[in-house]
């Protein structure tokens, strides 16, 4: 069988393998406060451009997005974000198990807009029943989306320019964002994302890490005591060098952008050979998740060999599934499967 | 300045103010644990026709449904609920205050149907991510609406099947519930509602009471403790047979029902005030409360004699206003707001 | 049987009664923006000698205290407050409910002291694990407390001070604050009490309303969107102007003092027949509270003509008893209370 | 500097990081359903002794102990443990912010006993305001403690015979379990917690993982949908097989228990020296832990060389200081520990 059901099937980039057995038996202080998180810190506000940046590192995405959010927000206030974005969906209501609503918007692509948010900013302070009503504090957006679409940079700082005037904290999940930013084409980078939201995270889990999620923060008042949120919210690893080790290494000769634009480069080759099938693909964008709506009877063939992740039905008889290259992906294991399309859809 | 704006805006019918006269200096113990809370949930059981049903007294609608929603859900579960619905929309965001989510279901007209709950049951079940998202615990519904509309009992039974095929507590909001009681085109009884919910409540605040709403629980496994969460919540009064003293008022001699009736008929007066000017109603529906899409140009100069709630703008140049009768309408009111309808519609 | 158990066992003194009934047929906006809670609000603000302040009115004291403590901590952390606070034993955890730790302080008379404070704030800014445990952020104490004592001048001075200097917020619950305010041995003053806090409630439902607490908020910060947390946590009475008529009546003409004076003046002279009797009150204070040692075998009898309340066993023969007097207490009950006592003590 | 401060200062023994990297690129699905996780669990089940046990695994300590008394206890109940333990002190209130009272007893060793749990349910159940309290709803004890010290069986037979009476869960946080299985004084089996307790958990973290919880429920109605707890609590781990091999590894040749008691033994070592030293053992227990009482002038000279981390001062001239030993401890550096005691306490 081979998987394509997800880029957290294999353990890490043999960079971050051999960084954690050499320095195995070294002594430090736990919970985030060695030197190697501190380095790792460095090398991450370096990349971004900004010296006055804070770094934190957690283990996983729910984790650190309960962790912001509930460090942003009031306890009448909710985070505005796409009606499929990652909170709203697939985390188990974690963000309403710590008090806070999830205020929906909606979208077909992952994507939101400035003027969506806009609107649901004027919505809530022209109602008469206002204070009746969950006030927006937040904005939520992926970078790539769940969909793998993109924001250009005209976009998000359009969201930006739209967060600063509505008074609404803007804050990035890039869970995936190295497939994002080494996309064929987006003309977004690192230290645009860094200037333009108040927080966000670099993602580490789904990019060649064991694991672990770079939460930066720009905006001070977002800084102010986080880390006893991170302890309370259970996101605060006791051997926490572990973190600073594997982002010290994905930022060491731009590994992590490395390792993000093979898994691109395969999914371009894999959506060019989709497309070649005939088949359809269902979102644009060219990072590493691919999405194609595949008749049911090929579907059940398919997975005789490859493991695929079920999106949505499509009428009653295809699917929109998704196949994720990642760091670990072999090319030919690529071509095999654009050789089984081939032959399913030549029947 | 004639207000027409909610049903809450004198104090109680004046039979309620004559018994707290009367009672004012007895004394009773506090909590609810007196002999008028006994007499009343004792009445209620009867006017539902089912003895081994429970009854509790609260004082408003928010913590009714904060206590009754957090004493049946497990942590990981959400609510359904119609998009519309006041727990999703005017209660600043309680349930998830209390953690968990609302599973908001499209609706039109405020109702949602037993299809929606069957569907959103089975694509949770069949979701190969069942565990990444909120199971749907319990179905919330109003009776009547926030439209004022009104599910008939053959809608009710099909959702009340649906949720115990599924394994959903039903949950009926019943803040208005004499209205919909009393209204001209209903088949649905008290009794009807105490054997197709797991729980409800009947509102006094909007229907004649000063404050209160009556929680009947027929589900054992809901009443379990279920003081504990009022008294944690906020909604066990000290002087609790305010409550009990409120409700034994409103069940003797009808009163409730002949209270929504009252405000029904005047309602229904209105309703043909307005068509007759031409003016279209916005949802169907007998209940005290009428809403009706008036231009705008109308609307302010109406504002100047009346008050009304603005529920939502229709295009650029008009808006769903909603007006409301309760226990205190008088006619001659009614009359005068169907005359100045007339004069500004015919202009 | 004659009830001392509490001071909420009748409903209201009868100047609000009529009240009530007067405006009963009223019309008026509703969630307390009436102008009844407008004038009410004014009368304490000057009452308090500070039109700066800002006052809302809500149902109860749980409600009070988890709306106020909510309304002032950050997610991690915490509220000191005497071990025997209402907080921490009496309202089933409904400030862990809402997410925060009550860090209990010794106390041997539901007091706490300013030093206690400074040493609590010390303890944690200090601890090297300090990210790691809960960090107080508002100090909550009762006046008169549980035990009917009551913080001087001189003390609150300090605690004031002490508060200002570690950054904590300080929260007084005046659930009997008229019964401090009229004790025969204080020196505080309801002025006094709203330039040391920064934000504390004037108690209704055990003053002689039917419910009711009036909040009193110095702090801006306190004071921010506030409303929207009364919402949530369901403390906002739609019949709102029934607040605001509360007390607009008890702050007419000295009513809050005079009442709470009768109840005062009863309760010293049950203490002076209780320690004619030989039986040992249990705390100092002045208030209408009265706490008396008594033996089980005495218990018994007693209870077969009054209601009390047990508070603690004190050994395996007697028991820590507590006798309330309010607005409603008749002279001749605590006349005939004090030589049952005198009987059953002689025996 | 040589590190004594935690059991957590190195990364994982040797053969936890060879297991990790021979497997690095196999590709399995995530979130913990892979053959490693499930082989884990089994080995564990067996080890324990009992098939029907549920095992799953949790990243950190603060993340299980908020997912299991989560998914343990209803609204409005809280936990009984020492005031001394993890839950109470050392994790930011994560209990009460996910809605729990910790209902902390007095304790000297970090040990409570059946009897205080047993009062402390009759001071409840018998309280006349039972509803206006916390309600207990399971128990939490650490094995070993907080101290290093250990339960004896009889005492935890003892104790899980009162929770079944008493109807308390029973949940042992075992996040150094194996130093106290392994320890010399102990007649406590894996298999005997196993048999008497609902849940508890197997610590990896500090003793010889990377990271890694091991939760075992016998407790059927425990074990419901526990999955969706661990999402929503953020403890469902992406790359979920990293925990399984990890417990696969340590559950292989007993190495778990091995590492223990090489921590043990090097432990008795120094406390052997400290003795030698005539400095004062703080308290019994022959674990990993070492609390000793020393005098601080000699804390500042032996903080040169070592790190310890400091619990609690004895007056104004001593404090209490922990070292701990682990899997990684070398035994020259215990002894270079113990000389330089040798030396500060000679001078």
């Amino acid at each position: 069988m081979i998987y394509f059901q997800s880029d957290y099937t294999e353990g890490a980039c043999e960079e971050i393998i051999r960084r954690l057995t050499q320095t195995n038996m070294e002594q430090t202080t736990g919970y985030g406060e060695d030197a190697y998180c501190r380095h790792a810190a460095s090398m991450i506000k370096e990349a971004c451009g900004n010296e006055e940046l804070h770094v934190h590192f957690l283990v996983g995405g729910t984790q650190t997005n309960t962790t912001v959010i509930t460090a942003a927000l009031r306890g009448y206030q909710g985070v505005l974000c796409a009606d499929t974005g990652h909170i709203n969906v697939h985390e188990t209501g974690a963000i309403e198990a710590c008090g806070h609503k999830v205020l929906a918007l909606p979208s077909v692509d992952g994507k939101i807009t400035a003027r969506q948010i806009q609107e649901a900013h004027e919505a809530h302070v022209t109602n008469e029943s206002f204070e009746h009503m969950v006030q927006p504090g937040m904005v939520y957006i992926s970078h790539p989306t769940e969909f793998g679409t993109l924001y250009t940079k005209e976009e998000l700082q359009a969201i930006s320019n739209t967060c600063r005037e509505c008074g609404l904290y803007l804050f990035l999940d890039g869970a995936r964002l190295g497939y994002g930013l080494a996309a064929g084409d987006t003309d977004v980078t690192l230290a645009d994302i860094a200037a333009l939201t108040d927080v966000f995270y670099i993602g580490g889990t789904k990019v060649g890490a064991l694991f672990g999620e770079a939460v930066v923060i720009r905006n001070e008042e977002l800084n102010r005591d986080f880390r006893y949120y991170m302890k309370q919210k259970g996101g605060m690893l006791a051997k926490g060098r572990l973190l600073g080790l594997q982002f010290e290494t994905l930022f060491t000769d731009d590994l992590y952008f490395k390792l993000s634009k093979h898994a691109d480069d395969l999914a371009d080759k894999l959506r060019a050979g989709v497309k070649a099938c005939g088949l359809t693909l269902f979102a644009p964008g060219r990072t590493n998740q691919v999405f194609v709506t595949i008749p049911n009877e090929i579907l059940i063939q398919l997975s005789e060999k490859f493991t695929f992740s079920h999106e949505r039905p499509v009428g009653d008889d295809a699917y929109v599934v998704r196949f994720c290259t990642s760091f670990a992906t072999k090319e030919e294991n690529v071509e095999e499967l654009i050789q089984e399309l081939h032959r399913l859809t030549k029947k």
